[in-house]
């Protein structure tokens, strides 16, 4: 059997929100993704609640995926855990009782058994038990029923490990980043800062020659204003504080252009002639990356001391458990993750 | 020749900014149309400075439309143009010395023969003379220069025509409008208030009927805040401002839903769901019109008392007269006229 010897660590995935998407994407995409050998040579970790997970692949796989699940190792220990054979082990979590769960409508039982997967596969992942950690949406609200007080895994993640971090989201070779986050807009001018945007442009720098391994990176930098302030005339961010920021990024060495206006920033020609877009805030990223197919989206969080991605979508409680969700972010996701550790 | 015979009254063309883009993608632009019979029934009338206009005709024109040019007829004053045979006939505007136009590198003198060309087409349609009106791009800082200080043609037009209008951006079934335009991003949030928002409703709902003829147009209301806010953790206007006034305007017959997340609301699948979408700020709309290919978009004024269209881009100063410009959204703009009017 030395063939089948995996020559990497585990890659981590988390269950998410249990009343969720999460399990069915999760049972969809190793079903799609382990026939292909590049991915079976390596294990898939899959943290979960047992019981939730056993419910999914009963109503979401094929006879072949439900053997694979069954004939699979469960750890519970993070000792336990060591070089697992390929093609997929589970990583045991909680036991809910998956008749009580109410798909699409998590409580605090569903927040915490989210929770204590994220937990679980963190600690995987830092003890470099797992080399990366994918993530299956989870739900704010349960999250919070269950005391886990934090906006989203990105804010978590980046506290735990104390990394400065940046969320990128990936669709092939389009990739854009939100310099500021989940706040509200009127807010977002006030953080725009020479500190903040020299950090970023840093962070972004490097994250691109050592993900994704580009030798000398493109960054292109969004205005925040429309026609990126027009010389000043539809506001002053871009000239007091943006194009300086720019300028003092490229005496680092950095090669970044802009600041340049969003509406077309995104078009196809346009696309080409960067690496990556740093763009001013959420929905100024989200967008243009969504608006060419969700599907394809993937979110990273760059500045980790480990890779981490995710499906750019969200728990999609309209319809979960229902068998229609489209697993490919969630694919793209999981390549990905495995691709760049 | 009575199967000649023009059917409606003429499309007014401008010429737009001679040292842009503007003769040129006219040319090309009519030179396509004019061999399709539904174009051709019905005469376009270039209103432009003639010197100019030859210049382009003779640099990016073949043969044939060539000897159509110069066979055209060409009036100077309203009175004269009086059902003029298609396809094409000229309306002479101002003499500027075509060797002394310095292409992408507009003056005073080519702002002011922008802004004739602009005040002589208002002319010709609110004197029905023209029965609509397509202009192509000016030069802002050209038309300062003449001493012609306004924001842009939609302001221009709603001043001169004493109407309450909105933009619109149109590609195929995708329609984008929105709801404050040339700010500071940091003044859209103080901008958004329940009677603008009250006033777009209603005028988008009538304008949809009249220039679209959808019996009962679907709008779709985007969010300010990402995540439309998230039940007001990360803004208040959504609940505060714009849920009640969808509510308001749902009251009156108007079919409206939202606010949704702007990220979201363009992917393929949502963009079938309505037949345009109101958003709060100059980017939210263009971002995904133009990322999906801005040779596609065009610009449409509603509010009006007659049709007006223009292309989605400006004068592009860098490529003007050099014979790349792309005609799609001008052929776009004069086809969608022709076909509303």
């Amino acid at each position: 059997m030395k063939k089948n010897k995996p020559t990497k660590k585990p890659v981590a995935i988390t269950m998410g929100d249990p009343a969720g998407v999460g399990p069915e994407i999760i049972v969809k995409a190793l079903q799609k993704l382990i026939p292909d050998r590049k991915t079976t040579q390596n294990p898939q970790l899959i943290v979960a609640d047992p019981g939730i997970m056993e419910k999914a692949v009963n109503r979401f796989a094929g006879t072949g995926f439900k053997k694979m699940f069954r004939d699979a190792p469960v750890f519970e220990k993070p000792e336990q855990v060591e070089n697992p054979a390929p093609p997929l082990a589970l990583y045991s979590v909680g036991r809910l009782d998956p008749e009580r769960m109410r798909p699409g409508r998590p409580g605090g039982k569903e927040g915490r058994a989210a929770a204590l997967c994220l937990e679980a596969a963190l600690e995987l992942v830092q003890k470099k038990i797992c080399r990366a950690l994918v993530t299956a949406p989870v739900a704010k609200a349960a999250l919070a029923a269950a005391g886990f007080n934090h906006p989203g895994h990105t804010g978590w993640l980046a506290q735990k490990t104390d990394s400065r971090v940046l969320m990128m989201i990936a669709a092939g070779k389009f990739r854009v980043v939100p310099l500021t986050g989940h706040v509200p807009l009127e807010r977002v001018p006030g953080l725009i800062s020479a500190s903040l945007l020299a950090s970023a442009l840093e962070l972004l720098d490097q994250e691109l020659k050592k993900w994704f391994r580009i030798k000398r990176p493109r960054i292109a930098v969004a205005g925040l204003n429309p026609h990126a302030g027009e010389q000043g005339t539809l506001g002053e961010e871009e000239i007091e504080i943006i194009a300086p920021a720019i300028a003092a990024g490229r005496k680092k060495g950095i090669e970044i252009s802009g600041p340049f206006p969003a509406d077309t920033l995104f078009t196809p020609e346009r696309r080409r002639t960067y690496d990556a877009a740093l763009c001013m805030f959420h929905d100024q990223a989200l967008i243009p990356i969504k608006t060419l197919g969700m599907n394809r989206a993937v979110n990273l969080t760059l500045g980790l001391p480990f890779v981490r991605t995710s499906p750019a979508h969200g728990t999609a409680p309209d319809i979960a458990w229902q068998g229609t969700a489209d697993p490919e972010s969630m694919i793209r996701a999981i390549k990905l993750a495995g691709q760049r550790s």
